[in-house]
């Protein structure tokens, strides 16, 4: 049930929520492109800009936490108003996370010192970002159009990212085997796939709460959300016995 | 200023709050030591177990935020109270996190084939838990007793938390050096290590929340909650050039 409410200055607390969400979505998807583009062009000037622009989404979480907390205790909303504050919440707490993921990937770029050769891949890390990018867009569309009934595209998304980042794990693992020299830097890579296939987790998750804020019940049926890598085994048969 | 409140119902609302939390947190603690226990001891079983038992926190936090919700609704708490309810969200998605990351230790332990004779290793994997744990287990103490002005513990104890992985990382990056057939194993290690050095951050995060419930305010100075092996380059000088 809708709960209905007259108090405009009300509405106006209730969009400036969403207004803030809104601009902290689109600076995580900044930092992570920049991030990316940071470790593929070997550029740590825009890896240092990344880590700088973090500040921008903490104080963003804790302005609408704070914002938040004030419109419950001044209006006591109920129903609808109440899951789009606590929603809210939750989806700053996650674009937050969606920032230091883009600012972890940054602070690797120094490391990564060889490798640059193996372009395929630097372009598998950036057709991942790509994807969990766009799931990140689309769900953040989703929240502005409350068209929860379009979020299908979440689980299948979720499906690609995964194939990709266990695809790309295994070609790194290949790296690593061929020449110990490649091991530093393809581990540094290792957790930059895991970094950005994390910020996918962070996008189902923001999906799920704007489908809990519209509807107000949990998204239906557990989700793939799952890392396949956990259980990859590869063997170095051209290691000496 | 602390809001005083009439309703006892209504102090058993918050004392069930609590409860959860502190059940949350056992539960999460318990997950983390059966993990590594699983990793050190090869036990795919324990590790099954500490899988299935993630669901018990997916269902806490859940609980705990329904429950939130109604509270809010209900009481229209204001103050100390309000920042109670929120801070037992915060805490309870921090748990949860927690208890992903044990599952994730345990989801690697049937990849984890060789190198149990590099036996430096597991115990560095478990000194790193004992601290994170230890972290977590003084923190959810602070959280029953509220006695924050003891709370400076916690960030000379990230600093511990974040020197013993760099550690650990280093010597992970030597063995995958020294022979290609430890690599996918010390892969994965690295990943467990990455996980449990995580749990010690959500503790301070929760330490944070503790700090804002009691006082109202953000806790003062950024924490140096920082993963320091994001610099670490290390070249492989026995490999042929």
């Amino acid at each position: 049930m809708q709960s209905v409410h007259i108090v405009s200055a009300y509405d106006e607390e209730l969009k400036f929520l969403a207004k803030r969400i809104a601009a902290m979505g689109g600076h995580a998807e900044r930092m992570v492109e920049q991030a990316v583009a940071a470790l593929v062009n070997a550029d740590p000037e825009l890896a240092q800009k990344v880590i700088r622009d973090d500040m921008v989404l903490d104080e963003g979480q804790r302005e609408i936490d704070d914002k938040a907390i004030v419109i419950i205790a001044r209006r006591q909303p109920m129903a609808t108003d109440l899951r789009e504050i606590v929603g809210a919440i939750r989806i700053s707490a996650d674009l937050e996370r969606v920032g230091d993921l883009g600012k972890n990937v940054a602070k690797r770029v120094m490391a990564v010192t060889d490798g640059r050769e193996a372009t395929s891949l630097y372009r598998g890390l950036e057709a991942l970002a790509n994807l969990a990018l766009t799931q990140l867009k689309e769900v953040l569309d989703v929240y502005a159009s409350r068209a929860v009934d379009k979020i299908g595209f979440v689980r299948d998304r979720d499906e690609q990212i995964d194939a990709m980042y266990t695809s790309l794990f295994r070609e790194l693992l290949t790296y690593m085997m061929e020449d110990p020299r490649n091991i530093t830097s393809c581990t540094h890579l290792l957790f930059c796939a895991k970094n950005i296939e994390r910020i996918g987790d962070h996008a189902t998750n923001i999906a799920e709460t704007i489908y809990y804020i519209v509807t107000g019940e949990q998204m239906p049926a557990e989700r793939p959300k799952e890392d396949k890598t956990d259980r990859v085994v590869m063997q170095a048969e051209l290691a000496p016995k």
